[in-house]
Order: C-alpha cells, then structure tokens, then sequence
C-alpha cells in the first residue's frame, strides 16, 4: 500500500507474460494449479491458510507465509519495532482469519552488508513481542545477503479438526460483517494494527460464521475471494460501510487487517451485544449474501445500485504513483 | 557461494555495527539470543531446525526455512528448474539433517514486474517436484515486488518424539563420517544436488548416530557448530577426506549438501557394508571426535598437525571478489 512507485506505461515496457501483465492474483493461480494433493491436506491454496490434519485427529494445523519488503511494505525510515509488528502481524492476521491459535514463527531476513544490527534488532524485538502477545513463539530463521531489507514470516496455528473458518462458507441469505473501520491504513494502522486473533477464535467458537478472512488488500477485493470461493453474490450498503476516510478508502485501501465475515443475519445482534461486552469494540454489519456468483453489487442511502469494479492493490500491476503526503 | 561481488574495504566503508561488519553467525545469535521459550519446544534455534512436540507425544515436528537469492545463490542465467531444485533441496537437506521425514513446504516469492511468468512456472515445477521425490508437498506461499528474483522455502518435517538427530550428540572418541564427496559444488553441484533425506532417516533408524548436520557452508565451518555444541574437538585426517578438487575445497567451498555426523567407531565397518549395499554410494571416515573442546585439528599423512582456522563463507563480510569463470 506503500510507494510503490510506477515504471511507466506496463503496456509498452512489459511484454506479454510477465508478472507485471499478469498481476500478483493471476500469477500466484497459475503457478499453485497443479501443486501435488495429500490425504492430510485439507485446505490447499487460496485460502488465508493452508489446513493440514495433524496425527491424532483432535487438531489442525494451519500454514501461511507473509513477506514484508521495504519501500513496499515499509519505508526505510520507519521505526524497527513498528516494522517488526507489521511483519509478525500480518501472519498472525492471517492465522486469525481462521479462527486459528497461533502457534511457531520463523523469520527469514533479506539484508544488505551495511544494515545496521541495532535495526535488525528492533525488529526482531517488534516481531517476538508481536508474536507472544498472541501465544505465537519465533523458533527459527535465517538471515542472508540481499539488496533491500525484506522480512519473510512464516507461521503456524492449530484449530480443532475440520472447524477452521474458510472463504468458502458464505451461503445466500447471509449477513456481512467487518471487525473494525476501514481505509486510510497508510496514516499509520497498517503497522500498528493489532491483529484479531482472540476475535477470530471467539467467532469460530460461535459456531456462527459462514465464511471469514481478513482484510489486507482492500474490502471490495477480499470480498471477491469470499464470493468466489463460496460461489455466491454480495450486496454492500454503502452507508453502514465503516470508514476512516472516503468510502473509496475502505473498499481498496488495503492493509486493514479487520476481519470480514458471513453469518445468519437472526444471530447479528446477539452477536453485537456479545462482541462489545467481551472486545469493547464495534461489529458493523455492511451487507449481504446473495444468489448471483460473484456479483459485488453497492447499494447507495437513496436504493440505487451499481457493480463494483475490480481495482485493487496488486503488486504488479503498475499504476499512478500515490500522491504526494 | 556464487558471485558475491566485494564491496570494497569493509573497514572502511562499513561502521561498527553492521552485518558486514559482524557476520551472519554471530548476528542470528544476537538476533535469537532472547527469544521466549515454551514447553513443547524441544530445540530451539541453532540446529538444522528447530524441533516441536506434536500433541499426542509420539511425533515431533521440525521447522526450517531457507533463502534462495540471485546474484547470491544462482545466476539470473540459469535454467529455472535447477533453481527450483536447489530452493527445495536446501529445506530438505537441513530435514534430512535431523533424521526427518519431508511433510510441508511454502514458498515466498520476491520478483520484479518484468519477471517472465514462464521462469517462475519452471523454478515452481523443479520445486514441487524436488519436494514430491521426498514425501513434500507445496501448500502455500506468497508473491511480492521486489529488486530482484528471490525464493524463500519454509519446510515441515516429522520424526519419532525425542529421536531427531542434533548438532550437539557428539561424544569424544566417535567417528566423524561424511555422506560423500566435498568441494567444487560451483561447478554444478549446488544447484543439481540429491538431498540426502533416505540416508538421514536411515541413520537416526540405526541409533547408532551422536551427532548430525548437512554441509552448507563447508566442513571446517559446519564442524565447528557441532564441536561447539557438543562441547568436543575433532581431528580430521586430511588423506581420508574425499575431494571433489583440492583439500582446501573439500574444507571451505560449502554447498555440498552431504550429511555430517558422528558414530561410534566399532560400528563403522558395518555401517559402511550395509551403505553401500542401501544406497550405492561410499560412506567416508574422515576423523575423530576429542575431548578439547572448541579445537579442530587437521593431521597430515605425515603425522604432522595444524589447527584450522576458521575461513568459512559468510554472507555479509567481505571478501575478494571470485576468480572469473
């Protein structure tokens, strides 16, 4: 979501086939459609995590990976503990969107010969404090010599056997709910952000939720996997969408790290009453579940609609620079 | 150890303070030296992996990750599937380390715009299908922008409760074996290698095995981690050390991917006969494990003995730039 500066015109520059034309979301389809199946793989890629059956049937455990790059991810000036908290961060998001405990971090480090190591251990301070917040404990990594200083976390959690909450489970009739406001991540959140991995626990313990993920490349463009992979429509209220900024933020900002999920719409305000007494936060409910697959339609106060349109942040896809802060 | 370009006096250019001022060794102590422990974390980060309690007490679990960068670890020129192979082979190898069966791998990758989909598609198939050949199978990972073309492969394995082999199993007056030939792993070897993932399970079967690792960075680097580990010296015997080009490649070139290990001498013999008939290939003696902690030693055909010192590749201090191929 960072300075992600643009090369140019990608039509004139990139031929046909590179990642640059083809998108981050294409590529990684392509390269993931013909990965080997496995008798104790439950959920394959696509979902925030993999899900694999562990021996004695009782649990799960569930993989993701996370790279944080600077100038990115990150500017170099930033404050090593705040980049440390991205890092771990968006991995425990990832394992929260699961519903799932977390449980093993490792970290590789990309760094060039004149890193400073008081840094470095800013952000290895940043991570472990990350990650022992949530019951997360790093045991391992590596370090090795690159041009820019990049992070690659690796995390592990367990769910009881076949309760892991997938993007799949969305059903038409379904409310949608957020975790938190979104858009405008940029000012700040999208590296103090506290990943909801209590929350994603307490929902998955519900028994409630259809479909869940979390948010971190923008509410329309997540919305669309969950849609996608549930082979359903949705429908957003645009007044009940909560915003830090424009509601042009909150649908393709990015980097909210909020969760986004389904559920029986009678069960909502029980929920609610829940949430705020246990979290002491809000749980907004900004739409609904529909037949049509894969239809993103937004509803205006005055009952218009219109179709939203694919435009989120991908990391090949050049675009405008990001104006001036 | 490919083509890493000097940058020049590192005294000089580099303040205190700094990887390449410090090292990649000493800097993972710094950066792992506080990190929080936890009862099911057997061993903690300083082995080939790290290794876990898996519920139900009959399994543990072992974790590693490793980087695979252009310019540091392969040519932007070589063919994609051997790149592939050897980003698989490097997670595998350190498994096969600790006597494990492969389960899971993730891979992150960093890529720029222009990066031509087809390279990605044939480094993801030399991977999946390094991986397949050992019982792993690929569930995930990521892909981001980035400088330049970098894999990053995280790497499950299991292994009965209590039996991975570690670094620090060395007993004084054990054998010091190698798993085959060392040196000149530039000339094709460190991309194309076979890791030995049957031969460490059949060792860490045979309990015969104190200590184990594979050789990345050299022999007389990696000999050190398990003489400082295990708290012992070594002798080697410079005739018996299997070369690929000069003694001096044998000791320092790394990448060879072989398995290290110690064993008590009256079971060599058999040992070796049981090897050969298994796997078809030699299993070397190369030396004996003492009790001068820290010292290793190198004994000439002579009689004659010189301690080693340490000379190992690192990837943040610098060095003189290769000799052009």
């Amino acid at each position: 979501m960072i300075s992600v500066a643009s090369t140019g015109d990608s039509a004139s520059l990139f031929p046909m086939n590179t990642l640059g034309k083809i998108g981050e979301h294409a590529a990684i389809q392509r390269l993931t459609a013909n990965l080997g199946a496995h008798a104790d793989l439950r959920v394959a890629p696509g979902d925030d995590c993999a899900v694999t059956a562990l021996p004695g049937g009782g649990l799960d455990q569930v993989f993701t990976t996370d790279p944080v790059i600077e100038g990115v991810h990150f500017l170099p000036s930033e404050k090593p503990e705040r980049i440390g908290n991205k890092a771990a961060g968006r991995v425990l998001s990832d394992l929260a969107a699961m519903g799932a405990q977390p449980q093993w971090l490792l970290v590789n480090i990309v760094a060039a010969p004149d890193q400073d190591m008081q840094v470095l251990e800013g952000i290895y301070d940043g991570l472990v404090a990350a990650g022992a917040r949530f019951g997360a404990t790093v045991i391992g990594g590596d370090l090795a010599r690159g041009p820019c200083l990049e992070l690659h976390v690796f995390g592990t959690g367990t769910v009881p056997a076949g309760k892991a909450l997938l993007r799949s489970g969305a059903r038409s009739g379904e409310s949608i709910l957020v975790t938190g406001p979104l858009g405008c991540s940029i000012a700040g959140r999208h590296l103090d952000f506290v990943p909801r991995v209590a929350e994603g626990i307490f929902l998955r313990e519900s028994g409630w939720v259809g479909a869940m993920m979390d948010i971190s490349d923008g509410l329309a463009t997540d919305l669309r996997h969950i849609l996608a992979q549930s082979r359903v429509g949705a429908v957003l209220d645009a007044s009940r969408i909560p915003t830090v900024g424009t509601l042009e933020n909150a649908l393709y900002d990015g980097e909210d790290f909020e969760l986004l999920f389904t559920m029986a719409p009678e069960q909502v305000e029980t929920l609610q009453t829940e949430w705020t007494e246990r979290f002491g936060t809000d749980l907004f409910e900004i739409g609904r579940v529909v037949d049509t697959a894969g239809a993103l339609e937004l509803r205006q106060a005055d009952g218009s609609t219109e179709l939203l349109k694919g435009k989120a942040f991908e990391h090949f896809i050049d675009r405008e620079p990001p104006p001036p802060r």
